[in-house]
């Protein structure tokens, strides 16, 4: 058997988040089961981000044990015929013996779909967060640039949740508008990148961004929100069906191109 | 009661199709259920264009009638909250007591969604028809353009639901490169506008595309296959999840913009 880095896709509407729960689907809990069909051996498949119910994936990266006689170029598709139709393995690669998809990362991006405008979409519905309510989308947009940085983020994570060390460095964060779609919604994506996420810190900022969008919270207000340490001073989380860990970086490597594919 | 003119958005995978099947959900019936709450009344929802199961619509038209009280701006949202979440009403006007969505129409456009590349699509799988075969995009780019036009479209009709006069124009028929996804497919969209179709026809002539991009067929073998009207001359039709209605127009209407989103 050998250690092999897997780059993986999915749809997470129909499951319980990345990691294996009892009685309730899981996408790791598929992949270990393709894994198993293949080298008929039970084994631990591990992820860089344990994304939540809902939430998908267009580049989650994870390492699993195959058989040494399959080559690395057939991976993909050998799992691809034993995975459900809303799970891919998209690439593989070789991976050192001491390769941790989750501790080794060194950037990763999340994206988060917001679809505005009056009518719900129902084309692509579990793939945005759609808002009927008119949100200033300049204000959200100056606001996201207060998130950059190194900062504390116990307010943007479940307290339950918490972990010692709350402070992470956000990277990149921008909101970018796509474009009106047929039935005239904006379609706008906030991007966020850095190495590593407290538990629901994402779909916190994205729930605080849109607290600014519809003046809850003043344009300014971040700073004061991250100061707080509360997560009680910043709005409600984001649902997890805008949102979507879009690729996993190791030493290296370069960031792909955004995709900046409409979900409708 | 008024006769409305809804425009309707839908995600096809969970129904059996536009129209009304004992003992399979439709799209026409979940109209009829969400008038019907909405009114107190019974009443049928015609469609303009019959969609099949597993085919989406972003702008399929249809008449219904609505209580008198209810403006018609609040139309869309009355039936949206009586509506599953895979269909929307997106667009309600007055409509003449003589409009019939499916006679009246002046053209229409469908789309048909291909994803080309080793790998299957996990996201937006229901979306696209996804080959993994190596396809001579360039023939079938060329060859869309020979459907154009007035034909006895007999070998594009499943043969037992053949009418009478199988000929049709189409006005349109072009294939479209999207752009390659994160994944390294290649999306394309294969547009076709008429003012009418025979049952299947679209999916018919898109499986004869596929057969000229793997070289069952040859760049200029289309108007042999129009002549012989004769199904078993043309290809298999394509699946229907890759095809899309996208908009149903009436006289003195323009088209709106190709809607260009991804499928992913």
């Amino acid at each position: 058997m050998l250690r092999r880095r897997l780059t993986v896709e999915y749809d997470g509407s129909a499951y319980n988040g990345w990691q294996v729960h009892n009685n309730a689907p899981s996408v790791q809990e598929s992949l270990e089961k393709a894994v198993e069909r293949l080298s008929g051996r039970a084994s631990r498949v591990r992820g860089a981000g344990r994304t939540d119910a809902g939430v998908h994936a267009r580049g989650q990266v994870a390492v699993a044990e195959l058989p040494a006689a399959l080559p690395v170029e057939k991976i993909a598709e050998a799992l691809n015929t034993r995975l459900p139709d809303d799970i891919a393995v998209v690439a593989a690669a070789p991976a050192a013996d001491d390769f941790n998809p989750r501790r080794g990362c060194v950037r990763k991006q999340y994206s988060y779909s917001l679809s505005l405008g009056p009518i719900r979409p129902a084309l692509g519905d579990k793939r945005s967060w759609h808002s009927k309510r008119p949100l200033d989308v300049d204000a959200m947009r100056t606001a996201a640039s207060l998130y950059l940085g190194d900062h504390d983020f116990t307010s943007f994570c479940n307290r339950e949740l918490a972990e010692n060390d709350n402070r992470r460095t956000v990277e990149r964060s921008e909101l970018v508008e796509l474009r009106h779609d047929g039935a005239g919604r904006r379609r706008l994506v906030y991007r966020v990148e850095g190495r590593s996420f407290l538990y629901n810190q994402v779909r916190a900022m994205v729930g605080t961004l849109f607290g600014i969008g519809t003046g809850r919270f003043a344009v300014d207000a971040i700073p004061a929100i991250l100061a707080a340490r509360d997560r009680a001073a910043a709005g409600e989380s984001a649902p997890p069906w805008g949102l979507c860990l879009e690729w996993v970086l190791y030493p290296g490597e370069n960031p792909p191109e955004d995709f900046d594919g409409l979900f409708s």
